[in-house]
């Protein structure tokens, strides 16, 4: 027996259905019985020949219930023990919100923006600009390799400024580095298995390759970048760099390095991917040129990011692959879609071709260099010699080493945890060894001028 | 000898920069050899010392020379076999702007959506709210699991909309089907090797786990979906199936077969991934509701999107994990970093929760029911009994058998486009083997009702 309730929110076919389905499940209405046909079942309701007839038209679609020619509906036979769960079994509900994130009053995040600086109204400006011209092209997927407009304004951006040398149509659009990896590890995998890597280095590469099956081969970093001898004597194929300002010790490579880093790419196939992460951010003279733009027509894969100055969670980032790799790229990805919105993509071609982009970079190198000048002075008046300061002068953060002090990164992190500090292990960018010296990791980004010099202050208490 | 010249718009020190860095390149300059002093290749050039200075810092911070404390700087020692290049060996220049797509007067893409149809004043509004809103949320990373205010709309919206039971805390937003099943491939490879597939099936999924390197086990599509049989004589541990609108066929499994399926994935561990892509389009009675919802707890992927309803071009998904894959998922993707950006995930949570999306889905559904019956109706006045349509009352497309057609596929195809019309070939979503009888997809989305006529018409006269 059926009840509908002509007060209950839920349409009356759609009780019915539930009901039926219910029973059916439950084994109460067994197999192949004849269900009433939708007029009986409507008189016997009370009920219009429609609302039954939506509920039947329902578990018919469904599968719960057949039908025969000029016979009516049947129960289905369904296999009683993997009947469905009903929602008593539903694992659970979302009536909770999510808690304001862990609040710190120092955050040394090293990849961390000025809270303010995002430039909201020009980018809103831009958006609705995109979004009012494009919104016929929002019905239809773009081009798996990124907007075209934006590749242009890329590729004329990093000859005027990073002096890579390439066609918009090497670019390919991508929604962070991880990606970019991604894609790279794909189309190289069936010719390579060895991945040299910095080290100490960023996580992200090591972890991107390790998950597409390469062996991982860590080089150490000297002052002069990645070691060549070393690099050399390993079997690796593909090696990933950041020479331009080295992740996490800053250093520069020097252009000798680079030319035999080339050489070596270039003896029998191998293949350098140049992070040119946060070149932009240069403190003192300009930012050095790319490795690319030594030679552009040579076997490097540039990878380029808006997260350093513009904003890590638009999640818009680019790579320069060689002409070498693009038949691969093209054929392996041509049936894949794009990665990045196209509103976004467009958003930020306009941001370029307006001239923001470059006006951005000027205002953001000017509030970044004023932080690290703070940090460094704070560092020197509370640490004085009892620190070493490396990669200062570029980037969102600067490295201390501390030789004298008696507690480890972990004690440290610890101890700054309790003081409302939160620190980023350095130790994070080792691959199987340790530092020597305890070393901290500073970013500044996203920190005020008296939150360093204050934060600062309290960390030298604690080393 | 240098010479600067006051009049170049290229400030003065980055002119005598690019002049020594030259001769360093060709060899004029050699090893080791001594530059003047700041002092007095200022006096020789008539320039300030700043200048010089300039030139030298920078030459310096790339390595083209060294100093030694006292004495001054030297050349550094290059490769010259390995010199870079200069500009001249530059592949291209990005003068030239892109040309309009390729046109066609009648396109039946099977995912195209009405071009009228992206609700643009809406989507300017909660952008605009999200981005004042969250201005200081983005200059750090998000959550790479995604937005967790979209989550919880996303988890209320497949509840009530297609019977999906899970937690917030299982959802994970994605930039597409090509992602999630990435992720997929990436959390399963230890301990499975072998999908399923429908055959004829969508194109997408088996490219993803073949460059996982997965073998791919095609599985022939019933009226009832995938068979079941053969499906347990493979040695599969995973399938991919689409049961609410089989792509391209447009079948449902009905409840018994999705309760079978559910047992084959429950005896040993195996994984379900049910792609729901355009289940929100039934144009005869409600939505089939989800297979993930008879078993909440089961091994079951669910996959749905915003592409088929609002905008292909965002590239905005999500998926929801069972609980046995969030240890995995969670170790392995911690971290990673979104793949969507914020403002997009915020404008969306925006879109949801002032109920747009849901009227958007009911505005949407009556467009393509118009659509989808004209084309039906056009089809059986131009084809009469020629053709057999298949897949009908749901999406964005239906199947057309042409068992009497004197034509190949690739015949029909090329006839068509000579007249203005383009198809897609059926025949990519077969496997290994072809149709047995020539067949034509026809999308509807993206045309008008007159073209959706006329289109008909004249492709009637071609098959």
């Amino acid at each position: 027996m059926f009840i509908l309730n002509n007060s209950d929110p839920v349409p009356l076919y759609k009780q019915l259905y539930n009901q039926i389905r219910e029973q059916i499940l439950t084994g109460k209405l067994p197999a192949d019985s004849k269900l009433p046909s939708v007029r009986h079942m409507a008189i016997e309701l009370s009920a219009s020949c429609n609302t039954v007839d939506g509920a039947y038209q329902e578990l018919f679609a469904e599968g719960y219930i057949y039908s025969r020619p000029r016979s009516g509906h049947f129960v289905s036979a369904l296999d009683r023990d993997v009947a469905p769960q009903t929602t008593s079994g539903k694992p659970g509900k979302c009536d909770y919100l999510p808690g304001p994130p862990s609040n710190f009053t120092y955050d040394f995040h090293p990849a961390r923006l000025d809270p303010e600086s995002f430039p909201t109204e020009l980018w809103r400006k831009c958006f609705v600009d995109s979004l009012r011209r494009n919104s016929q092209q929002l019905v239809q997927y773009g081009d798996p390799q990124g907007d075209w407009g934006l590749r242009c304004s890329i590729q004329s951006y990093l000859e005027r400024s990073r002096g890579v040398l390439c066609d918009p149509d090497q670019i390919v659009i991508c929604a962070g580095l991880q990606q970019s990896l991604d894609i790279v590890s794909n189309i190289l995998k069936e010719s390579h298995s060895v991945v040299a890597v910095e080290n100490p280095g960023y996580h992200l590469p090591r972890s991107v390759f390790q998950s597409h099956s390469y062996t991982i081969c860590p080089v150490p970093v000297e002052r002069d970048g990645i070691d060549l001898n070393a690099l050399k004597t390993s079997n690796s194929t593909i090696v990933y760099v950041t020479p331009s300002h080295q992740l996490p010790l800053g250093y520069v490579m020097p252009v000798a390095n680079r030319l035999a880093l080339i050489e070596w790419a270039e003896s029998g196939g191998k293949f350098i991917i140049e992070d040119d992460y946060d070149s932009e951010l240069r403190y003192h003279g300009k930012p050095i040129p790319s490795l690319q733009g030594l030679r552009p027509t040579g076997n490097i894969i540039y990878s380029g990011t808006f997260s350093k100055i513009l904003s890590p969670a638009l999640r818009l980032s680019y790579m320069v692959l060689p002409y070498s790799l693009l038949a691969t790229y093209r054929q392996r990805y041509r049936d894949y879609f794009p990665s990045v919105s196209l509103l976004e993509q467009r958003t930020m071609a306009t941001f370029m071709v307006q001239g923001h982009w470059e006006r951005h970079i000027r205002r953001m190198r000017m509030i970044y260099k004023k932080k690290h000048d703070i940090l460094l002075r704070s560092v020197e008046s509370h640490f004085g010699t009892r620190a070493v300061v490396i990669g200062q002068g570029a980037g969102l953060h600067v490295v201390l080493m501390l030789p004298e002090t008696p507690h480890s990164e972990a004690e440290i992190l610890d101890r700054a945890l309790q003081k409302g500090i939160r620190l980023y292990p350095f130790s994070d960018f080792h691959v199987n060894d340790q530092p020597e010296v305890t070393t901290l990791l500073l970013g500044f980004g996203g920190m005020n001028g008296s939150g360093l010099e204050h934060g600062t202050a309290i960390l030298s208490q604690i080393c």
